[in-house]
C-alpha cells in the first residue's frame, strides 16, 4: 500500500481522461492566433478559472508554472527584487521546504538578510517571534501553510494580518496543504500562494502561483508575453488542463477527504503510541494536516524501517522526497528540538483520500515487528539497555525489549 | 493543414505510448527509497541517456528542465550570477529569443553589460564584430544556433573556438535546430546548450540544458536535491520519458528528414517569389533551417494573412508564437534592417517532417490569392501605385496589382 501520498500521488482517471485530447489532438500553441491554438487558449483558461476557483481567487490572480518549487522561487525571488530598493529583509521559518530555504540562502548571498523564526517543539511559530523580527527593511514574510515532513499548521491568517498591517508582503507554500484542508486565499490574508498540481492527483510538472492583484514581482523566467510577462515559456497545455481538474475535484471533495482522513489519522496515532515502546508523534498533535503523520521511534534507522516496510508492501518515507537522498539529519525535525539520533528514527506516513481499505491495525503490527527487528540489532538499542535499566527477558520479566 | 511546426508540434504516437504508464501505474517519485520510486528513477535516467546520445553528450552532463526559456534563463543567469565576481559582460545577438533577450534585460538591471551584436541583411553575425566585441570583462557569449523567425544558422563552431581560446563560457540556444540539423556538443564547441521536447514532437513542459562537465552554475530554481542541486522540484517523469523517446526518434531519422524537407523548402521557395509580385525571402538563403522559411509580401498585414490562410486550412504564423499576441514589429526582422512597414507583411511557414502530403502549389496559389486579395483592399499597396508607378488594368496593361 502506497502511504508517501505527500511525496507524489498518482494522476486519477479523471484528471487523465481531460488531458488525454491536448497531448495530439488539440496541441496547438495557445500564443497563435489561429484555429488550433484558441481552442488550447479556452482550454488554458477554463483551467485557470478552476484553480482560482479552489481557492478563492480571481482567475487573473493565478500564474501557471512548472510545479511547486518553481512558484515558490518565483514568489520569493520575485518579491526580493521588485522591492530590494526598498528593503532587503525576509523573515521566514527554520522548517520551509527546500524551495523557500535554499532561495533564502542565494539571496542571502546577495546581500539579502533573512531572519529564521524558531519552531519550538510542538513545530509552530510564535507570533511574538514574528512582531519581534519586523522591521523598517522588511519586505517579504514567508511562511508555508503546513509542512511537509511533520504536517503542522502554522499560524497563516494571523500572520498575514500582521503582515498586512505592516506593509509587507506574505507568501504562504500551501503545496501540502491544498486539498487537504481549507485553502482560501482571502482568509488566509495572503499576497502570494504557491500550488502544486503533482501532490493532488495531478500531473507532475505543474503548479501554480497565486499572486494578489496590484502585487507585482519580477519574472523568475523571463522570455516570451505567456502568463502576462510573468512566466515565459511555451505553456504545458496538457499538465494544466490536468491540474485544472484535479484542483476541481480536491475542492470538491475537501470535506469528505478530511473527515475520512483525520478518522484514520487519529486512529494510527493512537495505535503506533499505544502498541509500540518508545514511539513518539513529531509535530503538534491538533494543528496538523488531516493526511500526514511523523513519528520517531528510538534507536532505529528510518532508512532501514522504509526498507523493511517496502518489502512488506507499504510504501513510505523518513521525511521529505526531495532530501531523503541525502545522509543528513532532517533539518525540520533538528528544528523541534531533537536528538540527532532521534531524528534519524523519523518515518512518515501519508495517506490518500482513497485510503478506505487502509488496515490499521494489520499497518501497526507490522512498524511494531519491524521495529522490534531493527532494535535487536540496534547498538543504539543495547545501549539503551544500559542507560535506562531496560533488560531482556533473560534478566528480568518487566523487560521492554522482548 | 498545419505549417506551423516551430511554434509547436504533436506528440507522435511513439512518444505518447512511451510516456503513458508515468502517468498512473508508474507514477512513483524518482527521490524515493522504495521501489516504485525506483522504476521511475530507472526512466529518468534512460531518457538522460537518451537525450545525451542525441547530442554526443554524456548523460551527467543533461539537466531536465520545464522548457527551452527555463533552460536558456538558467543557462545566462547561471553563468551570470557564478562569474559575477569575475566580470560582468556578455555578448550576444540582436535577434535572440525572448527568453534570452529578456533575460539579458534583467541582468542589465543588476548591472551586468551587454552586447548585442548586428546581424546584417542575411541575419548572420560577422565574426569580426564578435572577436572587437570581447573584452576582459566577458564572461559569457550566447548566440543561438538557427534564429526561430526566420531559421538563418549562425557560424555556432567558429563562434565557440573563439570563445574557448579566450576562456569564455559559450552558450547556445538549439531549440529550433534540434532534430532539423546535426547537433553535436563536441562539433560545436559548445559550454552549454538549450534544448525543448514540443518543437521535436515531444510533451510541452519539458526541456534541458546540457552543462559541459566543468562548467558550474547557479541554480535558477533552488531547492531540493533533484538534477544534481541544479534544478530543484520533483521530476516530471512522463514529459522527460516521453523527451527522451522525442530525441531518439529526432536523432534516428534527422538524415532522411533533412534531404525531405530542405527539398519542399527549396520548392516552396522558387515557386512563391516566382509566382507572387513583390515577395521575399527573410534571412540568409543558404545557411538556413531545412524545415522553416519566411517570406514577406509587400503592403500586407501579416496578421490578416495568417486568418485568410487558416480559413483555408493552413496553419502558419507571422513569427515566434512568444510574441505573436503583441502588435509590435518583429526585432528579428526589423535587426534585418528592414522597413517597418515591410516587416509587418511577413509569414513563417515551418514544416513537418511528415510533411509528404503537402502540395506546394495548391499551396503557393492560395497564397497568391490570399495575398492579391489583401492587397486590392490595402492604402499602402495603392500608395506603392504612386510611388513606383505600377498601376492597375484601369490604367495599363502592365499593372503589377492586377
Amino acid at each position: 500500500m502506497y502511504l508517501d501520498n505527500s511525496a507524489t500521488t498518482q494522476v486519477s482517471e479523471e484528471v487523465f481522461e481531460e488531458m488525454l485530447p491536448y497531448f495530439k489532438e488539440e496541441f496547438g500553441n495557445p500564443s497563435t492566433l489561429y484555429s488550433i491554438g484558441r481552442e488550447s487558449k479556452k482550454a488554458l483558461e477554463l483551467a485557470r478559472k478552476r484553480v482560482a476557483d479552489a481557492i478563492n481567487a480571481k482567475p487573473e490572480e493565478i500564474f501557471f508554472t512548472g510545479g511547486g518549487s518553481e512558484s515558490d522561487n518565483l514568489a520569493v525571488k520575485g518579491i526580493a527584487f521588485k522591492l530590494a530598493k526598498k528593503g532587503k529583509h525576509i523573515i521566514t521559518t527554520e522548517i520551509e521546504h527546500p524551495a523557500i530555504k535554499e532561495t533564502l540562502y542565494f539571496l542571502e548571498s546577495l546581500d539579502f538578510k533573512v531572519t529564521y523564526l524558531p519552531v519550538y517543539e510542538n513545530g509552530i511559530i510564535k507570533i511574538e517571534d514574528l512582531k519581534e523580527a519586523i522591521t523598517d527593511e522588511t519586505i517579504l514574510i514567508t511562511v508555508m501553510h503546513a509542512n511537509n515532513e511533520i504536517g503542522t499548521l502554522q499560524p497563516i491568517e494571523e500572520i498575514g494580518k500582521i503582515a498586512r498591517e505592516k506593509g509587507i508582503k506574505f507568501h504562504t507554500d500551501a503545496v501540502q496543504s491544498f486539498g487537504k484542508v481549507e485553502v482560501d486565499v482571502e482568509k488566509l490574508n495572503v499576497d502570494l500562494l504557491s500550488l502544486s498540481s503533482h501532490k493532488i492527483n495531478g500531473p507532475k510538472g505543474v503548479g501554480a502561483l497565486y499572486i494578489r492583484k496590484g502585487t507585482r514581482v519580477v519574472p523568475l523566467i523571463h522570455g516570451g508575453g505567456q502568463e502576462k510577462g510573468i512566466r515565459a515559456g511555451t505553456e504545458n497545455v496538457p499538465g494544466i488542463v490536468g491540474f485544472g481538474k484535479a484542483c476541481e475535484l480536491a475542492a470538491a471533495q475537501l470535506d469528505e477527504h478530511y473527515d475520512k482522513l483525520s478518522a484514520i489519522r487519529d486512529e494510527l496515532i493512537d495505535k503506533v503510541l499505544t502498541t509500540i515502546p518508545e514511539a513518539y508523534l513529531n509535530g503538534d498533535a491538533e494543528n496538523r494536516l488531516p493526511n500526514l503523520v511523523n513519528f520517531r521511534f528510538k534507536a532505529i534507522e528510518g532508512e532501514s524501517l522504509i526498507l523493511l516496510l517496502d518489502a512488506k508492501g507499504y510504501q513510505a518515507s523518513t521525511g521529505s522526497a526531495c532530501s531523503s537522498n541525502k545522509l543528513e539529519a532532517s533539518p525540520v525535525l533538528t528544528a523541534l528540538g531533537l536528538d540527532p539520533v532521534d531524528v534519524h528514527g523519523s518515518l512518515r506516513i501519508s495517506l490518500a483520500p482513497e485510503s478506505d481499505a487502509f488496515d490499521v491495525d494489520a499497518f501497526v503490527e507490522t512498524i511494531a515487528e519491524s521495529v522490534q527487528r531493527l532494535r535487536q540489532m540496534s547498538p543504539l538499542w543495547n545501549q539503551e539497555l544500559d542507560y535506562d535499566n531496560i533488560m531482556c527477558k533473560k534478566h528480568s520479566d518487566t523487560c521492554k525489549r522482548c
